[in-house]
């Protein structure tokens, strides 16, 4: 395996260990737990951490969607696509075993449940419909290419890029974990769908679906906005 | 249209589809809400990520008032000051929008109730009058130019502009939100405004009036204690 | 004024208005308050946004124990201590007022209360005595001035300064909220007891005896482990 | 006691102090406390900020884990690697000694309880098993060496590491403060331990046997993605 791919295993890996452990495991604990802003952080810092770590060497996307999107923009090889979103989505279901061993050494443990997974209608946090859970994911990772592709282009002051990303990452799941349990992402929702209760598994042709139009959608505004 | 007022619809639209999303969907959810602190997050980061994404396009503003202290300041050209404001307050309304869109679709929706507009007096999310709105929205607008002109400008540190801009506007969230609802931005102020249950679309008056005198506020003030 | 007093003043004003505002207005309401946390991030980013604004034309002190401890560092003139001191405490204390003005104006005001002031004994928020709010204020204020001194020094990468202080204002803040509502500034401590009921301003002497001891100690730390 | 040493002595001291600091004091109080979030806030804030101000003289380690794991990565001679320990472990006890007194100086203080360690089984803040520690601490260890290495690459933008070091300290504890109360630093734990009830000491051994392991892993892992 290529360095290139061996950091996208681990990057997608720390990602949903991280955002989704936080998740998981501290989110809803009373008084003292995280609540949504803590997961909400703990998913952009989990890209922020990775991208300046190995961003130099695969470029640090650990998301299927955002490799369509570079491509799309020209960012990234067209050849370099599928063995990415392999290593993408073999990292995210590690991530998910490795999850599940340590939820299941907890006292009183009876079950993944949700595990983080991402739902629509019944399984939205909020209860959210399918159409709402499409918009938002389509609108949100739309943005997030926007800007992952205007925060490392060559006008952007240099550096700042996983600042800007990841802390985007942030903000995507201030807004719609309540709506989808935010995915944007469709490796973090395999990787966490595998081991959820029902209907987890059945939903996440959505959380493939809607991420990666929106990926393509943002490639295209961003060409329209600027010269590349 | 112009690749710079491209960059301000959309700058504008997450802006406002960021943060007053965040305040409808996310911020009063029991035990797990991301409550006021994450609102004021998500408003910060809007502007933070798309300074470092499209702020080498268009400046960057997102907000009338910052494209009038701007020219005040001798920083814009007057002659782009409406097309500017056409573009952001058009990008405010299109994220009112998809959010109205989003939020209808949620199991038990009733209207769009407050829908994250601002107010004062009753409307005030703890009752301060109108006078205490009309010191807060000036003063904070104030210091959000001075940190704009000072952070940005060419004695200061190059590229970190956009994390003091984007922190200073959640900072200036985390203390008046529960003043006005925190405008600071006409245009935020009129993409909700036109969703939201009356008194907002009668009190907006002064979420254009005392952000704009507070921004050329700003702009004095810079002025008194730079070489500009 | 000069410029460097104007930019003190304005910067100092900020701090206190930021930071007491976000505890007086917006720390305790039900459900969706800021908590202590969001105090500790809006008293960090005072410093932080103003340190990028005007850090270049002042030096970005806003506190007196700041100034004095990067004098006996050596690296502030001795014969601007004093101007500094006065254009920080007037900042402060017109913030106070505005604080106040603001306060006074909403729905069932019945005084200042304890206004964000600092205390210990009966009037630390959680009871600590005298010699632990003395102990917690000095050993707070000398870190304060290591980052200071550190992350500004020659060996330090350029412009990240004022995000290492900045939060590390803030992590004093999540520390030491409970033990003294937290000073490690004689300034903000001085604009808010003028108006907080007692025993703020008896007590405020040590909110100007121990910061500037930890001041002094933290520039003696500093020179120890640094070649300056 | 050279340079190196007094600044690891401090920087460690500093952890403990604000770490577990924030844990003791903020973190439970009814309402405005700052959670969890707000001590992994205060903990990624330690290592931020004192990174910042003296990583240029000692490297910043602040931790025995990650002093091992720059070792095995060829970045750290071994002849240094015990007095960095020692200077490491006597920083966070006298971070200890400090917290105590303070602590033991607030009204009803009956005793040192917890006191922020690090424990499993009965002790682990959500019950979860020795096993699950272990695999957390090995997990998260390693992934934060990946971190320290990878940010502080030749091929990382520079200037960066101490915002991705730190923030991913501050996500290690978003995840696993339910589950060990997050140690990944021997130190820490054994400055705290200390002075806790039992059984903190008797299961000190478990949070210097898993970090090292992990830092040890952890440098694999970068070696075998990175070209060094």
């Amino acid at each position: 395996m290529s360095k290139k791919l061996i950091a996208e295993f681990f990057g997608t890996f720390w990602l949903v260990f991280g955002g989704c452990g936080s998740a998981i495991y501290a989110a809803g604990v009373a008084d003292v737990g995280i609540g949504w802003l803590g997961v909400s952080l703990a998913f952009g810092l989990t890209v922020m951490t990775m991208a300046y770590a190995v961003g130099h060497i695969s470029g640090g996307h650990f998301n299927p969607a955002v490799s369509l999107g570079l491509m799309i923009a020209g960012r990234f090889e067209s050849k370099e696509l599928i063995p990415y979103w392999v290593a993408q989505v073999i990292g995210a279901i590690a991530a998910g075993v490795v999850l599940y061993v340590i939820a299941s050494n907890a006292a009183g443990f009876s079950g993944a449940g949700g595990f983080a997974s991402n739902g629509y209608g019944a399984a939205s946090p909020q209860g959210y419909s399918l159409v709402a859970g499409l918009i938002a994911e389509i609108v949100l990772t739309a943005f997030f290419l926007v800007i992952i592709l205007g925060a490392t282009s060559s006008g952007a002051p240099a550096g700042f890029g996983p600042i800007a990303i990841g802390l985007g990452l942030t903000l995507i799941h201030l807004i719609s974990i309540p709506i989808t349990n935010t995915s944007v992402n469709p490796a973090r929702s395999t990787g966490v769908a595998l081991f959820a209760d029902a209907p987890a598994l059945g939903q996440l042709w959505l959380f493939w679906v809607a991420p990666l139009i929106g990926a393509a959608l943002g490639a295209v505004i961003w060409k329209a906005m600027s010269d590349e």
